[in-house]
């Protein structure tokens, strides 16, 4: 019996499309049945009603040798991270997470105590965000690690904020800062090669802690979401940035029918992601926009609230939200206009 | 870097603990921290307040190489079933599902013709059971391919049935028919085998549609969850047969604290799956009882409440629960009694 899905006629290549390409190709002939479900696939939850209190549900899935390398990941970090991912996208819709199942596919390689140690990760994100462990699955693999993890989260209907809601004229804004995952990462696979080609050199990750740390074990936001029921603020769209900050203001803008000026000065860099960008060879404000999994929100308010956002601290204006026609567009430091693209590449055309 | 999971002190292996003992192990030492967190791990799926109004929650991995192999499996048929497998959990709570996320990680092997097959099948499920597909993940795999599929669902508080509801002098229940799905899966490894020692020789699947049928697109008991309604019934325990009827046995038996005698006269074993278990030298209630993939119903009700289930098609009674210290039993068409372990194999050893 040949193997069903290989050497048909007609076949198009998964990376044709990307990844919202295909999700979108794919999902897009599902009609809503359910008079609860009040937001299907396309923002970072999903949203289902219960008598007012609506239900957000989001859900992200982590695969050894794509999302993470277990030759420089620590299986607790692991675990943590694969919590946080989940809660992020629930903050990024202004809920509280609540819950969370856990599925877990491994292979025999793996043995109770590695097991142990996902499980303590993802304890301990439980512990410090209140969220509970309600099911899951475990299950072998004929190879390598699969962690599935489904958050499920409360708002009231009114609190709850989409990424459709931006308007020209709205403020944009970035918690924290933007590029040291990434920056992260590229320490750690240059040290992990570096040990492959001599396994006696010692990987020499010194110095580099808040990097590794943002990559290893990022925090979600829920201080942010906190402070805004503090301040009385309702953002008019958000979304984490888990994709790199161009993929998100692609995200934004499209479902909101915007476009948006980007200000390069007010995209945040932390200072370790600046000197090891430039110690990369790569432009720190192209790692910003294109290098993901920072976890922070991006998000657009109404310019008569700029008030309440003026002092919250971590938070930086970063732009403002124009009409569709305008584009996505980058104002660099030298004063000139950049395409973002939906890539997140920074293709410098200037603008005529 | 050495690969952090391996050759530590102390290894114990995966197998060891067996997948519900390990789930245990994992998750004992998570408490619930909301209040809206009604039941947590230990059911056919959680179990979430919304002001009276409860979700509940599910969710079921598939990995390729362990819970199906393409070799024989249709993509399409696939994607129905890893819906089904996730449904079906949820009217074993006696509640109705409402909306899915489906999380896909695939390897380039695959195309968007063969990702458009498993969403068909997706799609056909959706629209069977009336379901939303709400979210979701598309992800790369270095290889192989997995489906984690999360059902969530709805019910009254007082509609929910857990499987920790039965008492002795309850009568033993069982939807449909036993044995086929497995008997199913081991035409198809025969003939998978046949075919890799000689691709010339096709595949003979003739006169075995119910049986393969029944493994590669199984259904969910949706009919039942709506018979009961209609006739009134509310099961006193209840869990889908995924796993054999001897294991979901114990899952009753032990969150409920009882015993049970299990009549084997009364355990439905379709003629179809009776006679192939025969040609593969197999008695067919240890099939019935260790098969698994049948995603019937098991549960229990109160004696008063047998003119409810009486004439109610495709529904059996076959035995009742007893007091904790009676065990598991088994009482053959011989009349011997034997008893029912966990791992689902019956040991002939008769009862003094």
């Amino acid at each position: 019996m040949p193997n069903t899905q290989e050497g048909q006629p007609g076949r198009t290549d998964v990376n044709t499309l990307g990844e919202f390409g295909l999700i979108h190709h794919l999902t897009k002939a599902f009609p809503i049945r359910n008079a609860s479900t009040i937001k299907g696939v396309g923002d970072d939850a999903a949203v289902i009603d219960n008598r007012g209190l609506q239900t957000v549900v989001s859900t992200d899935m982590l695969v050894e040798g794509i999302h993470f390398d277990l030759g420089y990941t620590p299986l607790r970090h692991l675990g943590y991270k694969s919590v946080i991912v989940n809660l992020s996208d629930i903050y990024a819709m202004n809920a509280q997470p609540r819950q969370i199942t856990v599925s877990v596919a491994l292979s025999n390689r793996f043995s109770v105590e590695a097991m142990e140690e996902i499980y303590a990760g993802i304890h301990k994100a439980c512990e410090i965000y209140g969220v509970d462990l309600v099911g899951g699955d475990t299950t072998s693999s004929p190879r390598g690690l699969v962690i599935s993890v489904t958050a499920i989260g409360q708002a009231k209907k009114e609190q709850l904020v989409y990424r459709s809601g931006a308007r020209p004229g709205d403020l944009l804004c970035i918690t924290g800062n933007l590029g040291a995952a990434y920056m992260g990462l590229q320490i750690l696979e240059r040290e992990k090669q570096i040990y492959l080609s001599d396994p006696n050199i010692q990987p020499n990750l010194e110095g580099h802690d808040y990097l590794i740390e943002r990559q290893l074990k990022p925090e979600a936001r829920r201080d942010m979401i906190e402070a805004f029921a503090k301040a009385g603020l309702l953002p008019t769209a958000m979304i984490d940035i888990s994709d790199g900050l161009a993929s998100e203001l692609h995200h934004i803008c499209q479902q909101s029918g915007v476009g948006v000026l980007l200000e390069e000065s007010g995209v945040p860099i932390h200072q370790d992601a600046q000197f090891q960008a430039i110690d990369f060879n790569l432009d720190p404000i192209t790692v910003a926009l294109s290098g993901g999994e920072d976890y922070e929100l991006l998000f657009t308010i109404d310019p008569k609230d700029v008030d309440k956002v003026k002092y919250m601290p971590d938070l930086y204006i970063a732009g403002e939200v124009t009409p569709a026609d305008d584009g996505l567009k980058l104002n660099s430091k030298g004063g000139k206009l950049h395409e973002i693209t939906a890539q997140g590449w920074v293709h410098f055309k200037p603008n005529a």
